[in-house]
């Protein structure tokens, strides 16, 4: 080329690196290390199937048509309400006002947790939209120097306003760091990679889990541990598949050493990579014949408006934000009374709390496998971006989660929470008459709610917790479980080889491949503030009773029996299908026109109980399982059911034990907690990724309205409804 | 005007009135009286707010844009397949041959039942598509001279094949025509009509309802009798509210005499009327704002094809009709495999065999409240027609059904079953990767299903029973219950007045108004074939195991151990939280490629158990709640669980009494009986109309597939989606 060629191309080459350097520092959140721990709108990371409008949290009002989702420029992000999470500059804040500290004596710290330390209760509820905040302030467990100190940082001072050490048992949850540093460990041993040789597994194809160990007595105190496990990703992207059976590396998370590796599968075939890739570009046989598309359409848009992080649709108004270890808060959630038009509380503040995933195998690598994954690996930190149109149907809002990396530096993940009305076909409420009163009614409405979902992925598994409020006051939360299963690698081929399947701990559902049995509890605080902040639970017990003999023709029949627990033990409560009865949170100092005291009712759903000894150590740890429902009364450091510092714990900081103490929960500000359980014997549809299984329950007004909160809504007529056109046609 | 106009004029008005007789005749069905019995399509009954194409049941293979349905024309309608219900042509013909034959000694006779002869199930699964029919039959439930004939007609000969004359305790269900005319037989008594004078009721306000009375003893035995109760329906369409509350008038159905008046609420006031209406056009206050419209779109038209009672929907096949005891029977549903492309069975016949519905106020005009809907007042009978955009959403296919009236002659009742493609925003199965594995995958496939649907009104009550077929394979029967309590009046207009609630029998709802406590349950026939028609009943239960000392760090763990049903009492199952099992139903002749035996099994969603003493003459007759689940070997004659006549039935013709009979069903043609349950303790919010609360469970393929059967399928595209606009902008 010649010289003036050469200029231009050398004047182009320079501007475009220019500019790639410009919106690299523009846009770029300031740590490097995130690009590889999260999934950063910017990173590769998201690669979307369908691309959307990328990150927001903005206002959300909709009129007439839909507009795409704004976007929210989190370098810019300010608070508006006081629960509203840590901005992109609070966490900013806080990062330099940790590393300036001499309070770890200027060594290594990691920080396990940075979010809002929520201002107290009271003045949340005194506070009105469009005066100023309470204080910000930032809860930062950290951990240095062999300790775990939980801070307050205070954000307008500056100041580190309180510090604790902890002298628990337990540990923070791992940070992603822990996550991805401790699977590298086993490769600095030269025994490791001599046995996976033997396996015949390149170290190129090694994929490793970080397994939290539980606690199962004093060898394993003192200091941080993790158990690593190894898989092939040969051939596979779904290495769950293909485990280096029996192969357990004990690491030190701190001291990144590998303590011991023990090697229990020598004989144990790796399975084949074969048919267990689970994506649609692995796929060789065609794919099933399609369903014509279909769609929820909102052509005048969605009835919602989220600004911020409050969300007001139908009656109901909530605030929601993302949380590093529930995944979802959801607080203050209260409805609009249709009598009054008064807006009227229900709940505090609800989270998945904790869960409880214990494993029934207890072979030497498998029975620590009792994973609490919000308080171990971080129910939030594990949730993924959603995918648009898949995890979410078009008619999603989404909301992007804010938080902190190991070093402080705050990050994006966008999409992390979808919010969307939900109209399945279903009815709200209806009566036909029939030929016997000659009437001729049909009275029809159809039901409509809303939906605010997450979906985390803790390494194999996939959890999705939708919080759907209806219009008539109920809410449901729902778990369902997808994703892949833990595999245990076996000689068998066939069941025909095996003696007797249940010494199996599982099912064989290929050749090599045992899914191995296990549960599922996940546990959910719910701050409830009927109608005010003191209330009371009721049980109302089904109580059957025998008629004298002649009284009636009837024999027997049931009533109900009120009984307001006094104190928490009055509200542990196994559930049983034949001394039934219903749960009601009530406020006693408020009653309905004709009397009855206004209330809520947990409504259970199809559940598990645990069937582990209460003595054995998983389940001493996971003890907040042992009742379905418990009442305690509010206390601030009562949160997390498993205990603040649950990784390796003993289990001497659980909800059973503070229920134990057995306080006066009458007439207090009192926490309802709601376990929900799934035994999961696996089968081979599980094989090689899980359709979704799903369990809920509901909180549902009792006596809460005067009557039926949604009888003067219309129903659905032609006129209303969209015309729609194929888009591909 | 001049003659020629007025010639012209004549016939105008001839050919006029010439044309109006013969589309009369063209389309009227012959028997006069249905106008008045049944939400015709013809009559004024079937005010939809939003009309469809009316009365359907005809080919509906959509390509392209959806088209309007196409209407059937049942006059010339003729089945296609074996388990075609009767046409109207066959039932005029079965009416005409019962008219002439002599049986009844040509004395009056009432049909209480005109359904198919089901043909023998080897025919039927012998038969394929487009060989001719197995020989048509009619089987008749008819009464006449005070006894219950159960007739089969043979159409092609026009003979009666088989007349047997029932010596069960019960009788048939009652007709709609026993219904209506029993309310109007206390008109006739001059003391019934004193004291609702002296309640203050006109008779013109009069609504009655005819109420079941179980069986209580022999004074009620040797005639078809009905308890007659009645409400004010002054001011409003919901007299429910308005009982004449303590008033019970017992009346000879076939006599249509008064036998007994019993008055026990003297001083018991009439509810008020304000507030009890449901209907739109009485709503007085402003209704409450609406939310955007909102619809299920599926601009290329549902992917699922109907040709008479045959639905084929993804890997889905099955047979639907409507039946007027059951509701609806699905037949022969199976599924094909995505491995071998086979259609596989997996349910020869499902519906809901009985209903079960006891009070629980021991006092004299409550007791006897012990329904069952489905043997003593028709499921289907009482299915009225669905409301369009209400009842279904807008992309649903609606189904007509064809049922006798008691005197044979023919009727439709349109609308009455609805089958839609559901997409309500759920995930099908998902996985993404955390940043631990380093893998940038985001799987995720949206879950699409069909519904079928049917809504019976059982006088107040509304049941809305689905049957969803998922991609999976899972099918998930679900029961919604809405419509209106039942209510008793009461001195009481403040909870403050009375002692004790829990004498109450129910909760004060309004002023006046109790809502009794009572219970629901609704049992269903699942005739299973897994693979064929051979099966075992296998409970898998989860066998809590200790660990001796020292064998491993876990003391406790459970087990899955397989226990094959020999006989009907080791599939006699009450269900345990704390010794939890899964039921499977296997083919033990039929493995999975690597071994295990093919099956599917029960999942229980949330249910309840009856609190009755199992020897209450209530709960003898619905003996077959003793249990959620039982397994008997297949037998013609057992279908319905409470007896083939239930009506004032002893409790001796049971599914309790046919399984303790204790035969035995391992490696047989069985049938599972799953029961759902609810315990109903009325709160304010189900005053006037109840919101719906629903329960469901499912059958679910467990190592029935070699692996997820939906592995190959894709996401949503946003390419695929439709374009929409509203319509009434």
């Amino acid at each position: 080329m010649d010289f003036t060629t050469y200029l231009r191309f050398l004047f182009i080459l320079t501007g475009s690196l220019l500019l790639v350097l410009f919106v690299r520092t523009w846009v770029r959140l300031p740590s490097q290390a995130k690009v590889e721990l999260d999934c950063s709108e910017y990173g590769s990371w998201c690669t979307f199937k369908n691309s959307v409008s990328g990150s927001s949290n903005g206002v959300f009002i909709q009129k007439g048509k839909p507009k795409p989702q704004q976007k929210v420029d989190h370098e810019k992000e300010v608070a508006k309400h006081p629960l509203d999470p840590l901005t992109v500059q609070e966490i900013k804040k806080v990062q330099k006002i940790v590393q300036q500290s001499s309070i770890f004596n200027h060594g290594k710290f990691t920080l396990h947790s940075v979010v809002l330390e929520e201002p107290p209760k009271e003045q949340v509820l005194l506070w009105k939209a469009g005066s100023s905040l309470p204080s910000r302030k930032a809860e930062i467990i950290a951990w240095a120097n062999g300790h775990a100190y939980k801070l307050i940082v205070d954000l307008a001072s500056g100041k580190i306003v309180d510090n604790q050490i902890s002298h628990e048992n337990g540990y923070p949850a791992m940070t992603m760091e822990d996550m991805t540093s401790a699977v590298k460990v086993p490769l600095k041993s030269k025994q490791f990679l001599e046995i996976i040789g033997k396996r015949g597994v390149n170290v190129s194809d090694l994929s490793c889990l970080p397994i939290s160990l539980g606690w199962f007595g004093a060898d394993e105190e003192g200091r941080r541990l993790i158990k690593v496990q190894c898989y092939s990703s040969a051939g596979t992207a779904n290495f769950y598949m293909r485990p280096i059976e029996g192969l357990t590396v004990l690491v030190d998370m701190d001291s990144n050493e590998v303590l011991k590796i023990t090697d229990k599968g020598k004989d144990i075939p790796l399975p084949k990579a074969e048919g267990t890739d689970y994506r649609l570009s692995a796929q060789k046989y065609p794919l099933l014949p399609p369903l014509n598309p279909i769609s929820i359409e909102q052509p005048k848009g969605p009835s919602f408006k989220v600004d911020g992080h409050q969300v007001k649709w139908g009656s109901w108004e909530f605030h929601l934000k993302p949380d590093p270890r529930a995944g979802v808060i959801i607080s203050q959630a209260a409805i609009k009374d249709p009598d009054t038009g008064k807006l009227r509380r229900v709940l505090y503040k609800g989270f998945t709390s904790e869960l409880f995933v214990p494993y029934m195998d207890p072979s030497d690598a498998w029975y620590f496998k009792t994973y609490m994954d919000a308080g171990e690996y971080g129910f939030g930190l594990t949730a993924m971006s959603l995918d648009p149109l898949n995890d979410c149907p078009r008619n999603a809002y989404y909301m992007d989660g804010v938080m902190a990396s190991a070093d402080g530096a705050p990050y994006v993940r966008p999409n992390m929470v979808c919010i969307f009305e939900r109209y399945e076909g279903d009815i709200a409420w209806r009566h036909t008459e029939c030929p016997i009163s000659g009437m001729e009614i049909r009275e029809v409405r159809p039901k409509v709610t809303l939906v605010a979902r997450m979906a985390a992925s803790v390494a194999n598994y996939d959890y999705i917790v939708d919080w759907e409020f209806q219009t008539d006051g109920l809410i449901r939360i729902k778990v369902g479980l997808s994703g892949i299963l833990m595999i245990k690698g076996t000689k068998y081929e066939n069941v025909n080889q095996i003696r007797s399947q249940d010494e199996l701990h599982g099912t064989l559902l290929a050749q090599n491949i045992i899914g191995v049995i296990h549960d599922h509890y996940v546990t959910f605080y719910l701050d409830m503030d009927v109608d005010g902040t003191d209330n009371s639970f009721v049980q109302v017990k089904m109580a059957k009773q025998t008629v004298k003999n002649g009284q009636t023709p009837r024999k027997s029949f049931w009533k109900a029996e009120r009984h307001v627990a006094q104190t928490e033990k009055d509200a542990q409560i196994k559930l049983s299908l034949y001394q039934p009865s219903e749960f009601h949170v009530i406020n006693p100092s408020k009653k309905t026109k004709i009397g009855n005291p206004v209330g809520y009712k947990v409504v259970p759903g199809g559940t598990a109980a645990s069937l582990l000894d209460h003595n054995d150590p998983p389940q001493l740890r996971g003890a907040f399982t042992n009742n379905q429902i418990w009442v305690t009364p509010y206390n601030k450091s009562e949160e997390w059911a498993g205990g603040l510092y649950v990784y390796q714990s003993k289990g001497d900081d659980t909800l059973s034990v503070w229920s134990n103490r057995n306080r006066n929960i009458e007439k207090k500000d009192i926490v309802l907690w709601y376990t929900l359980g799934f035994h999961h014997l696996p089968c081979q549809e599980d094989y090689p990724i899980m359709p979704t299984v799903s369990s809920s329950f509901d909180l549902k007004p009792t006596n809460f309205f005067e009557s039926n909160p949604i009888l003067r809504t219309a129903p659905n007529y032609e006129k209303d409804l969209p015309t729609c056109a194929a888009l591909s046609e």
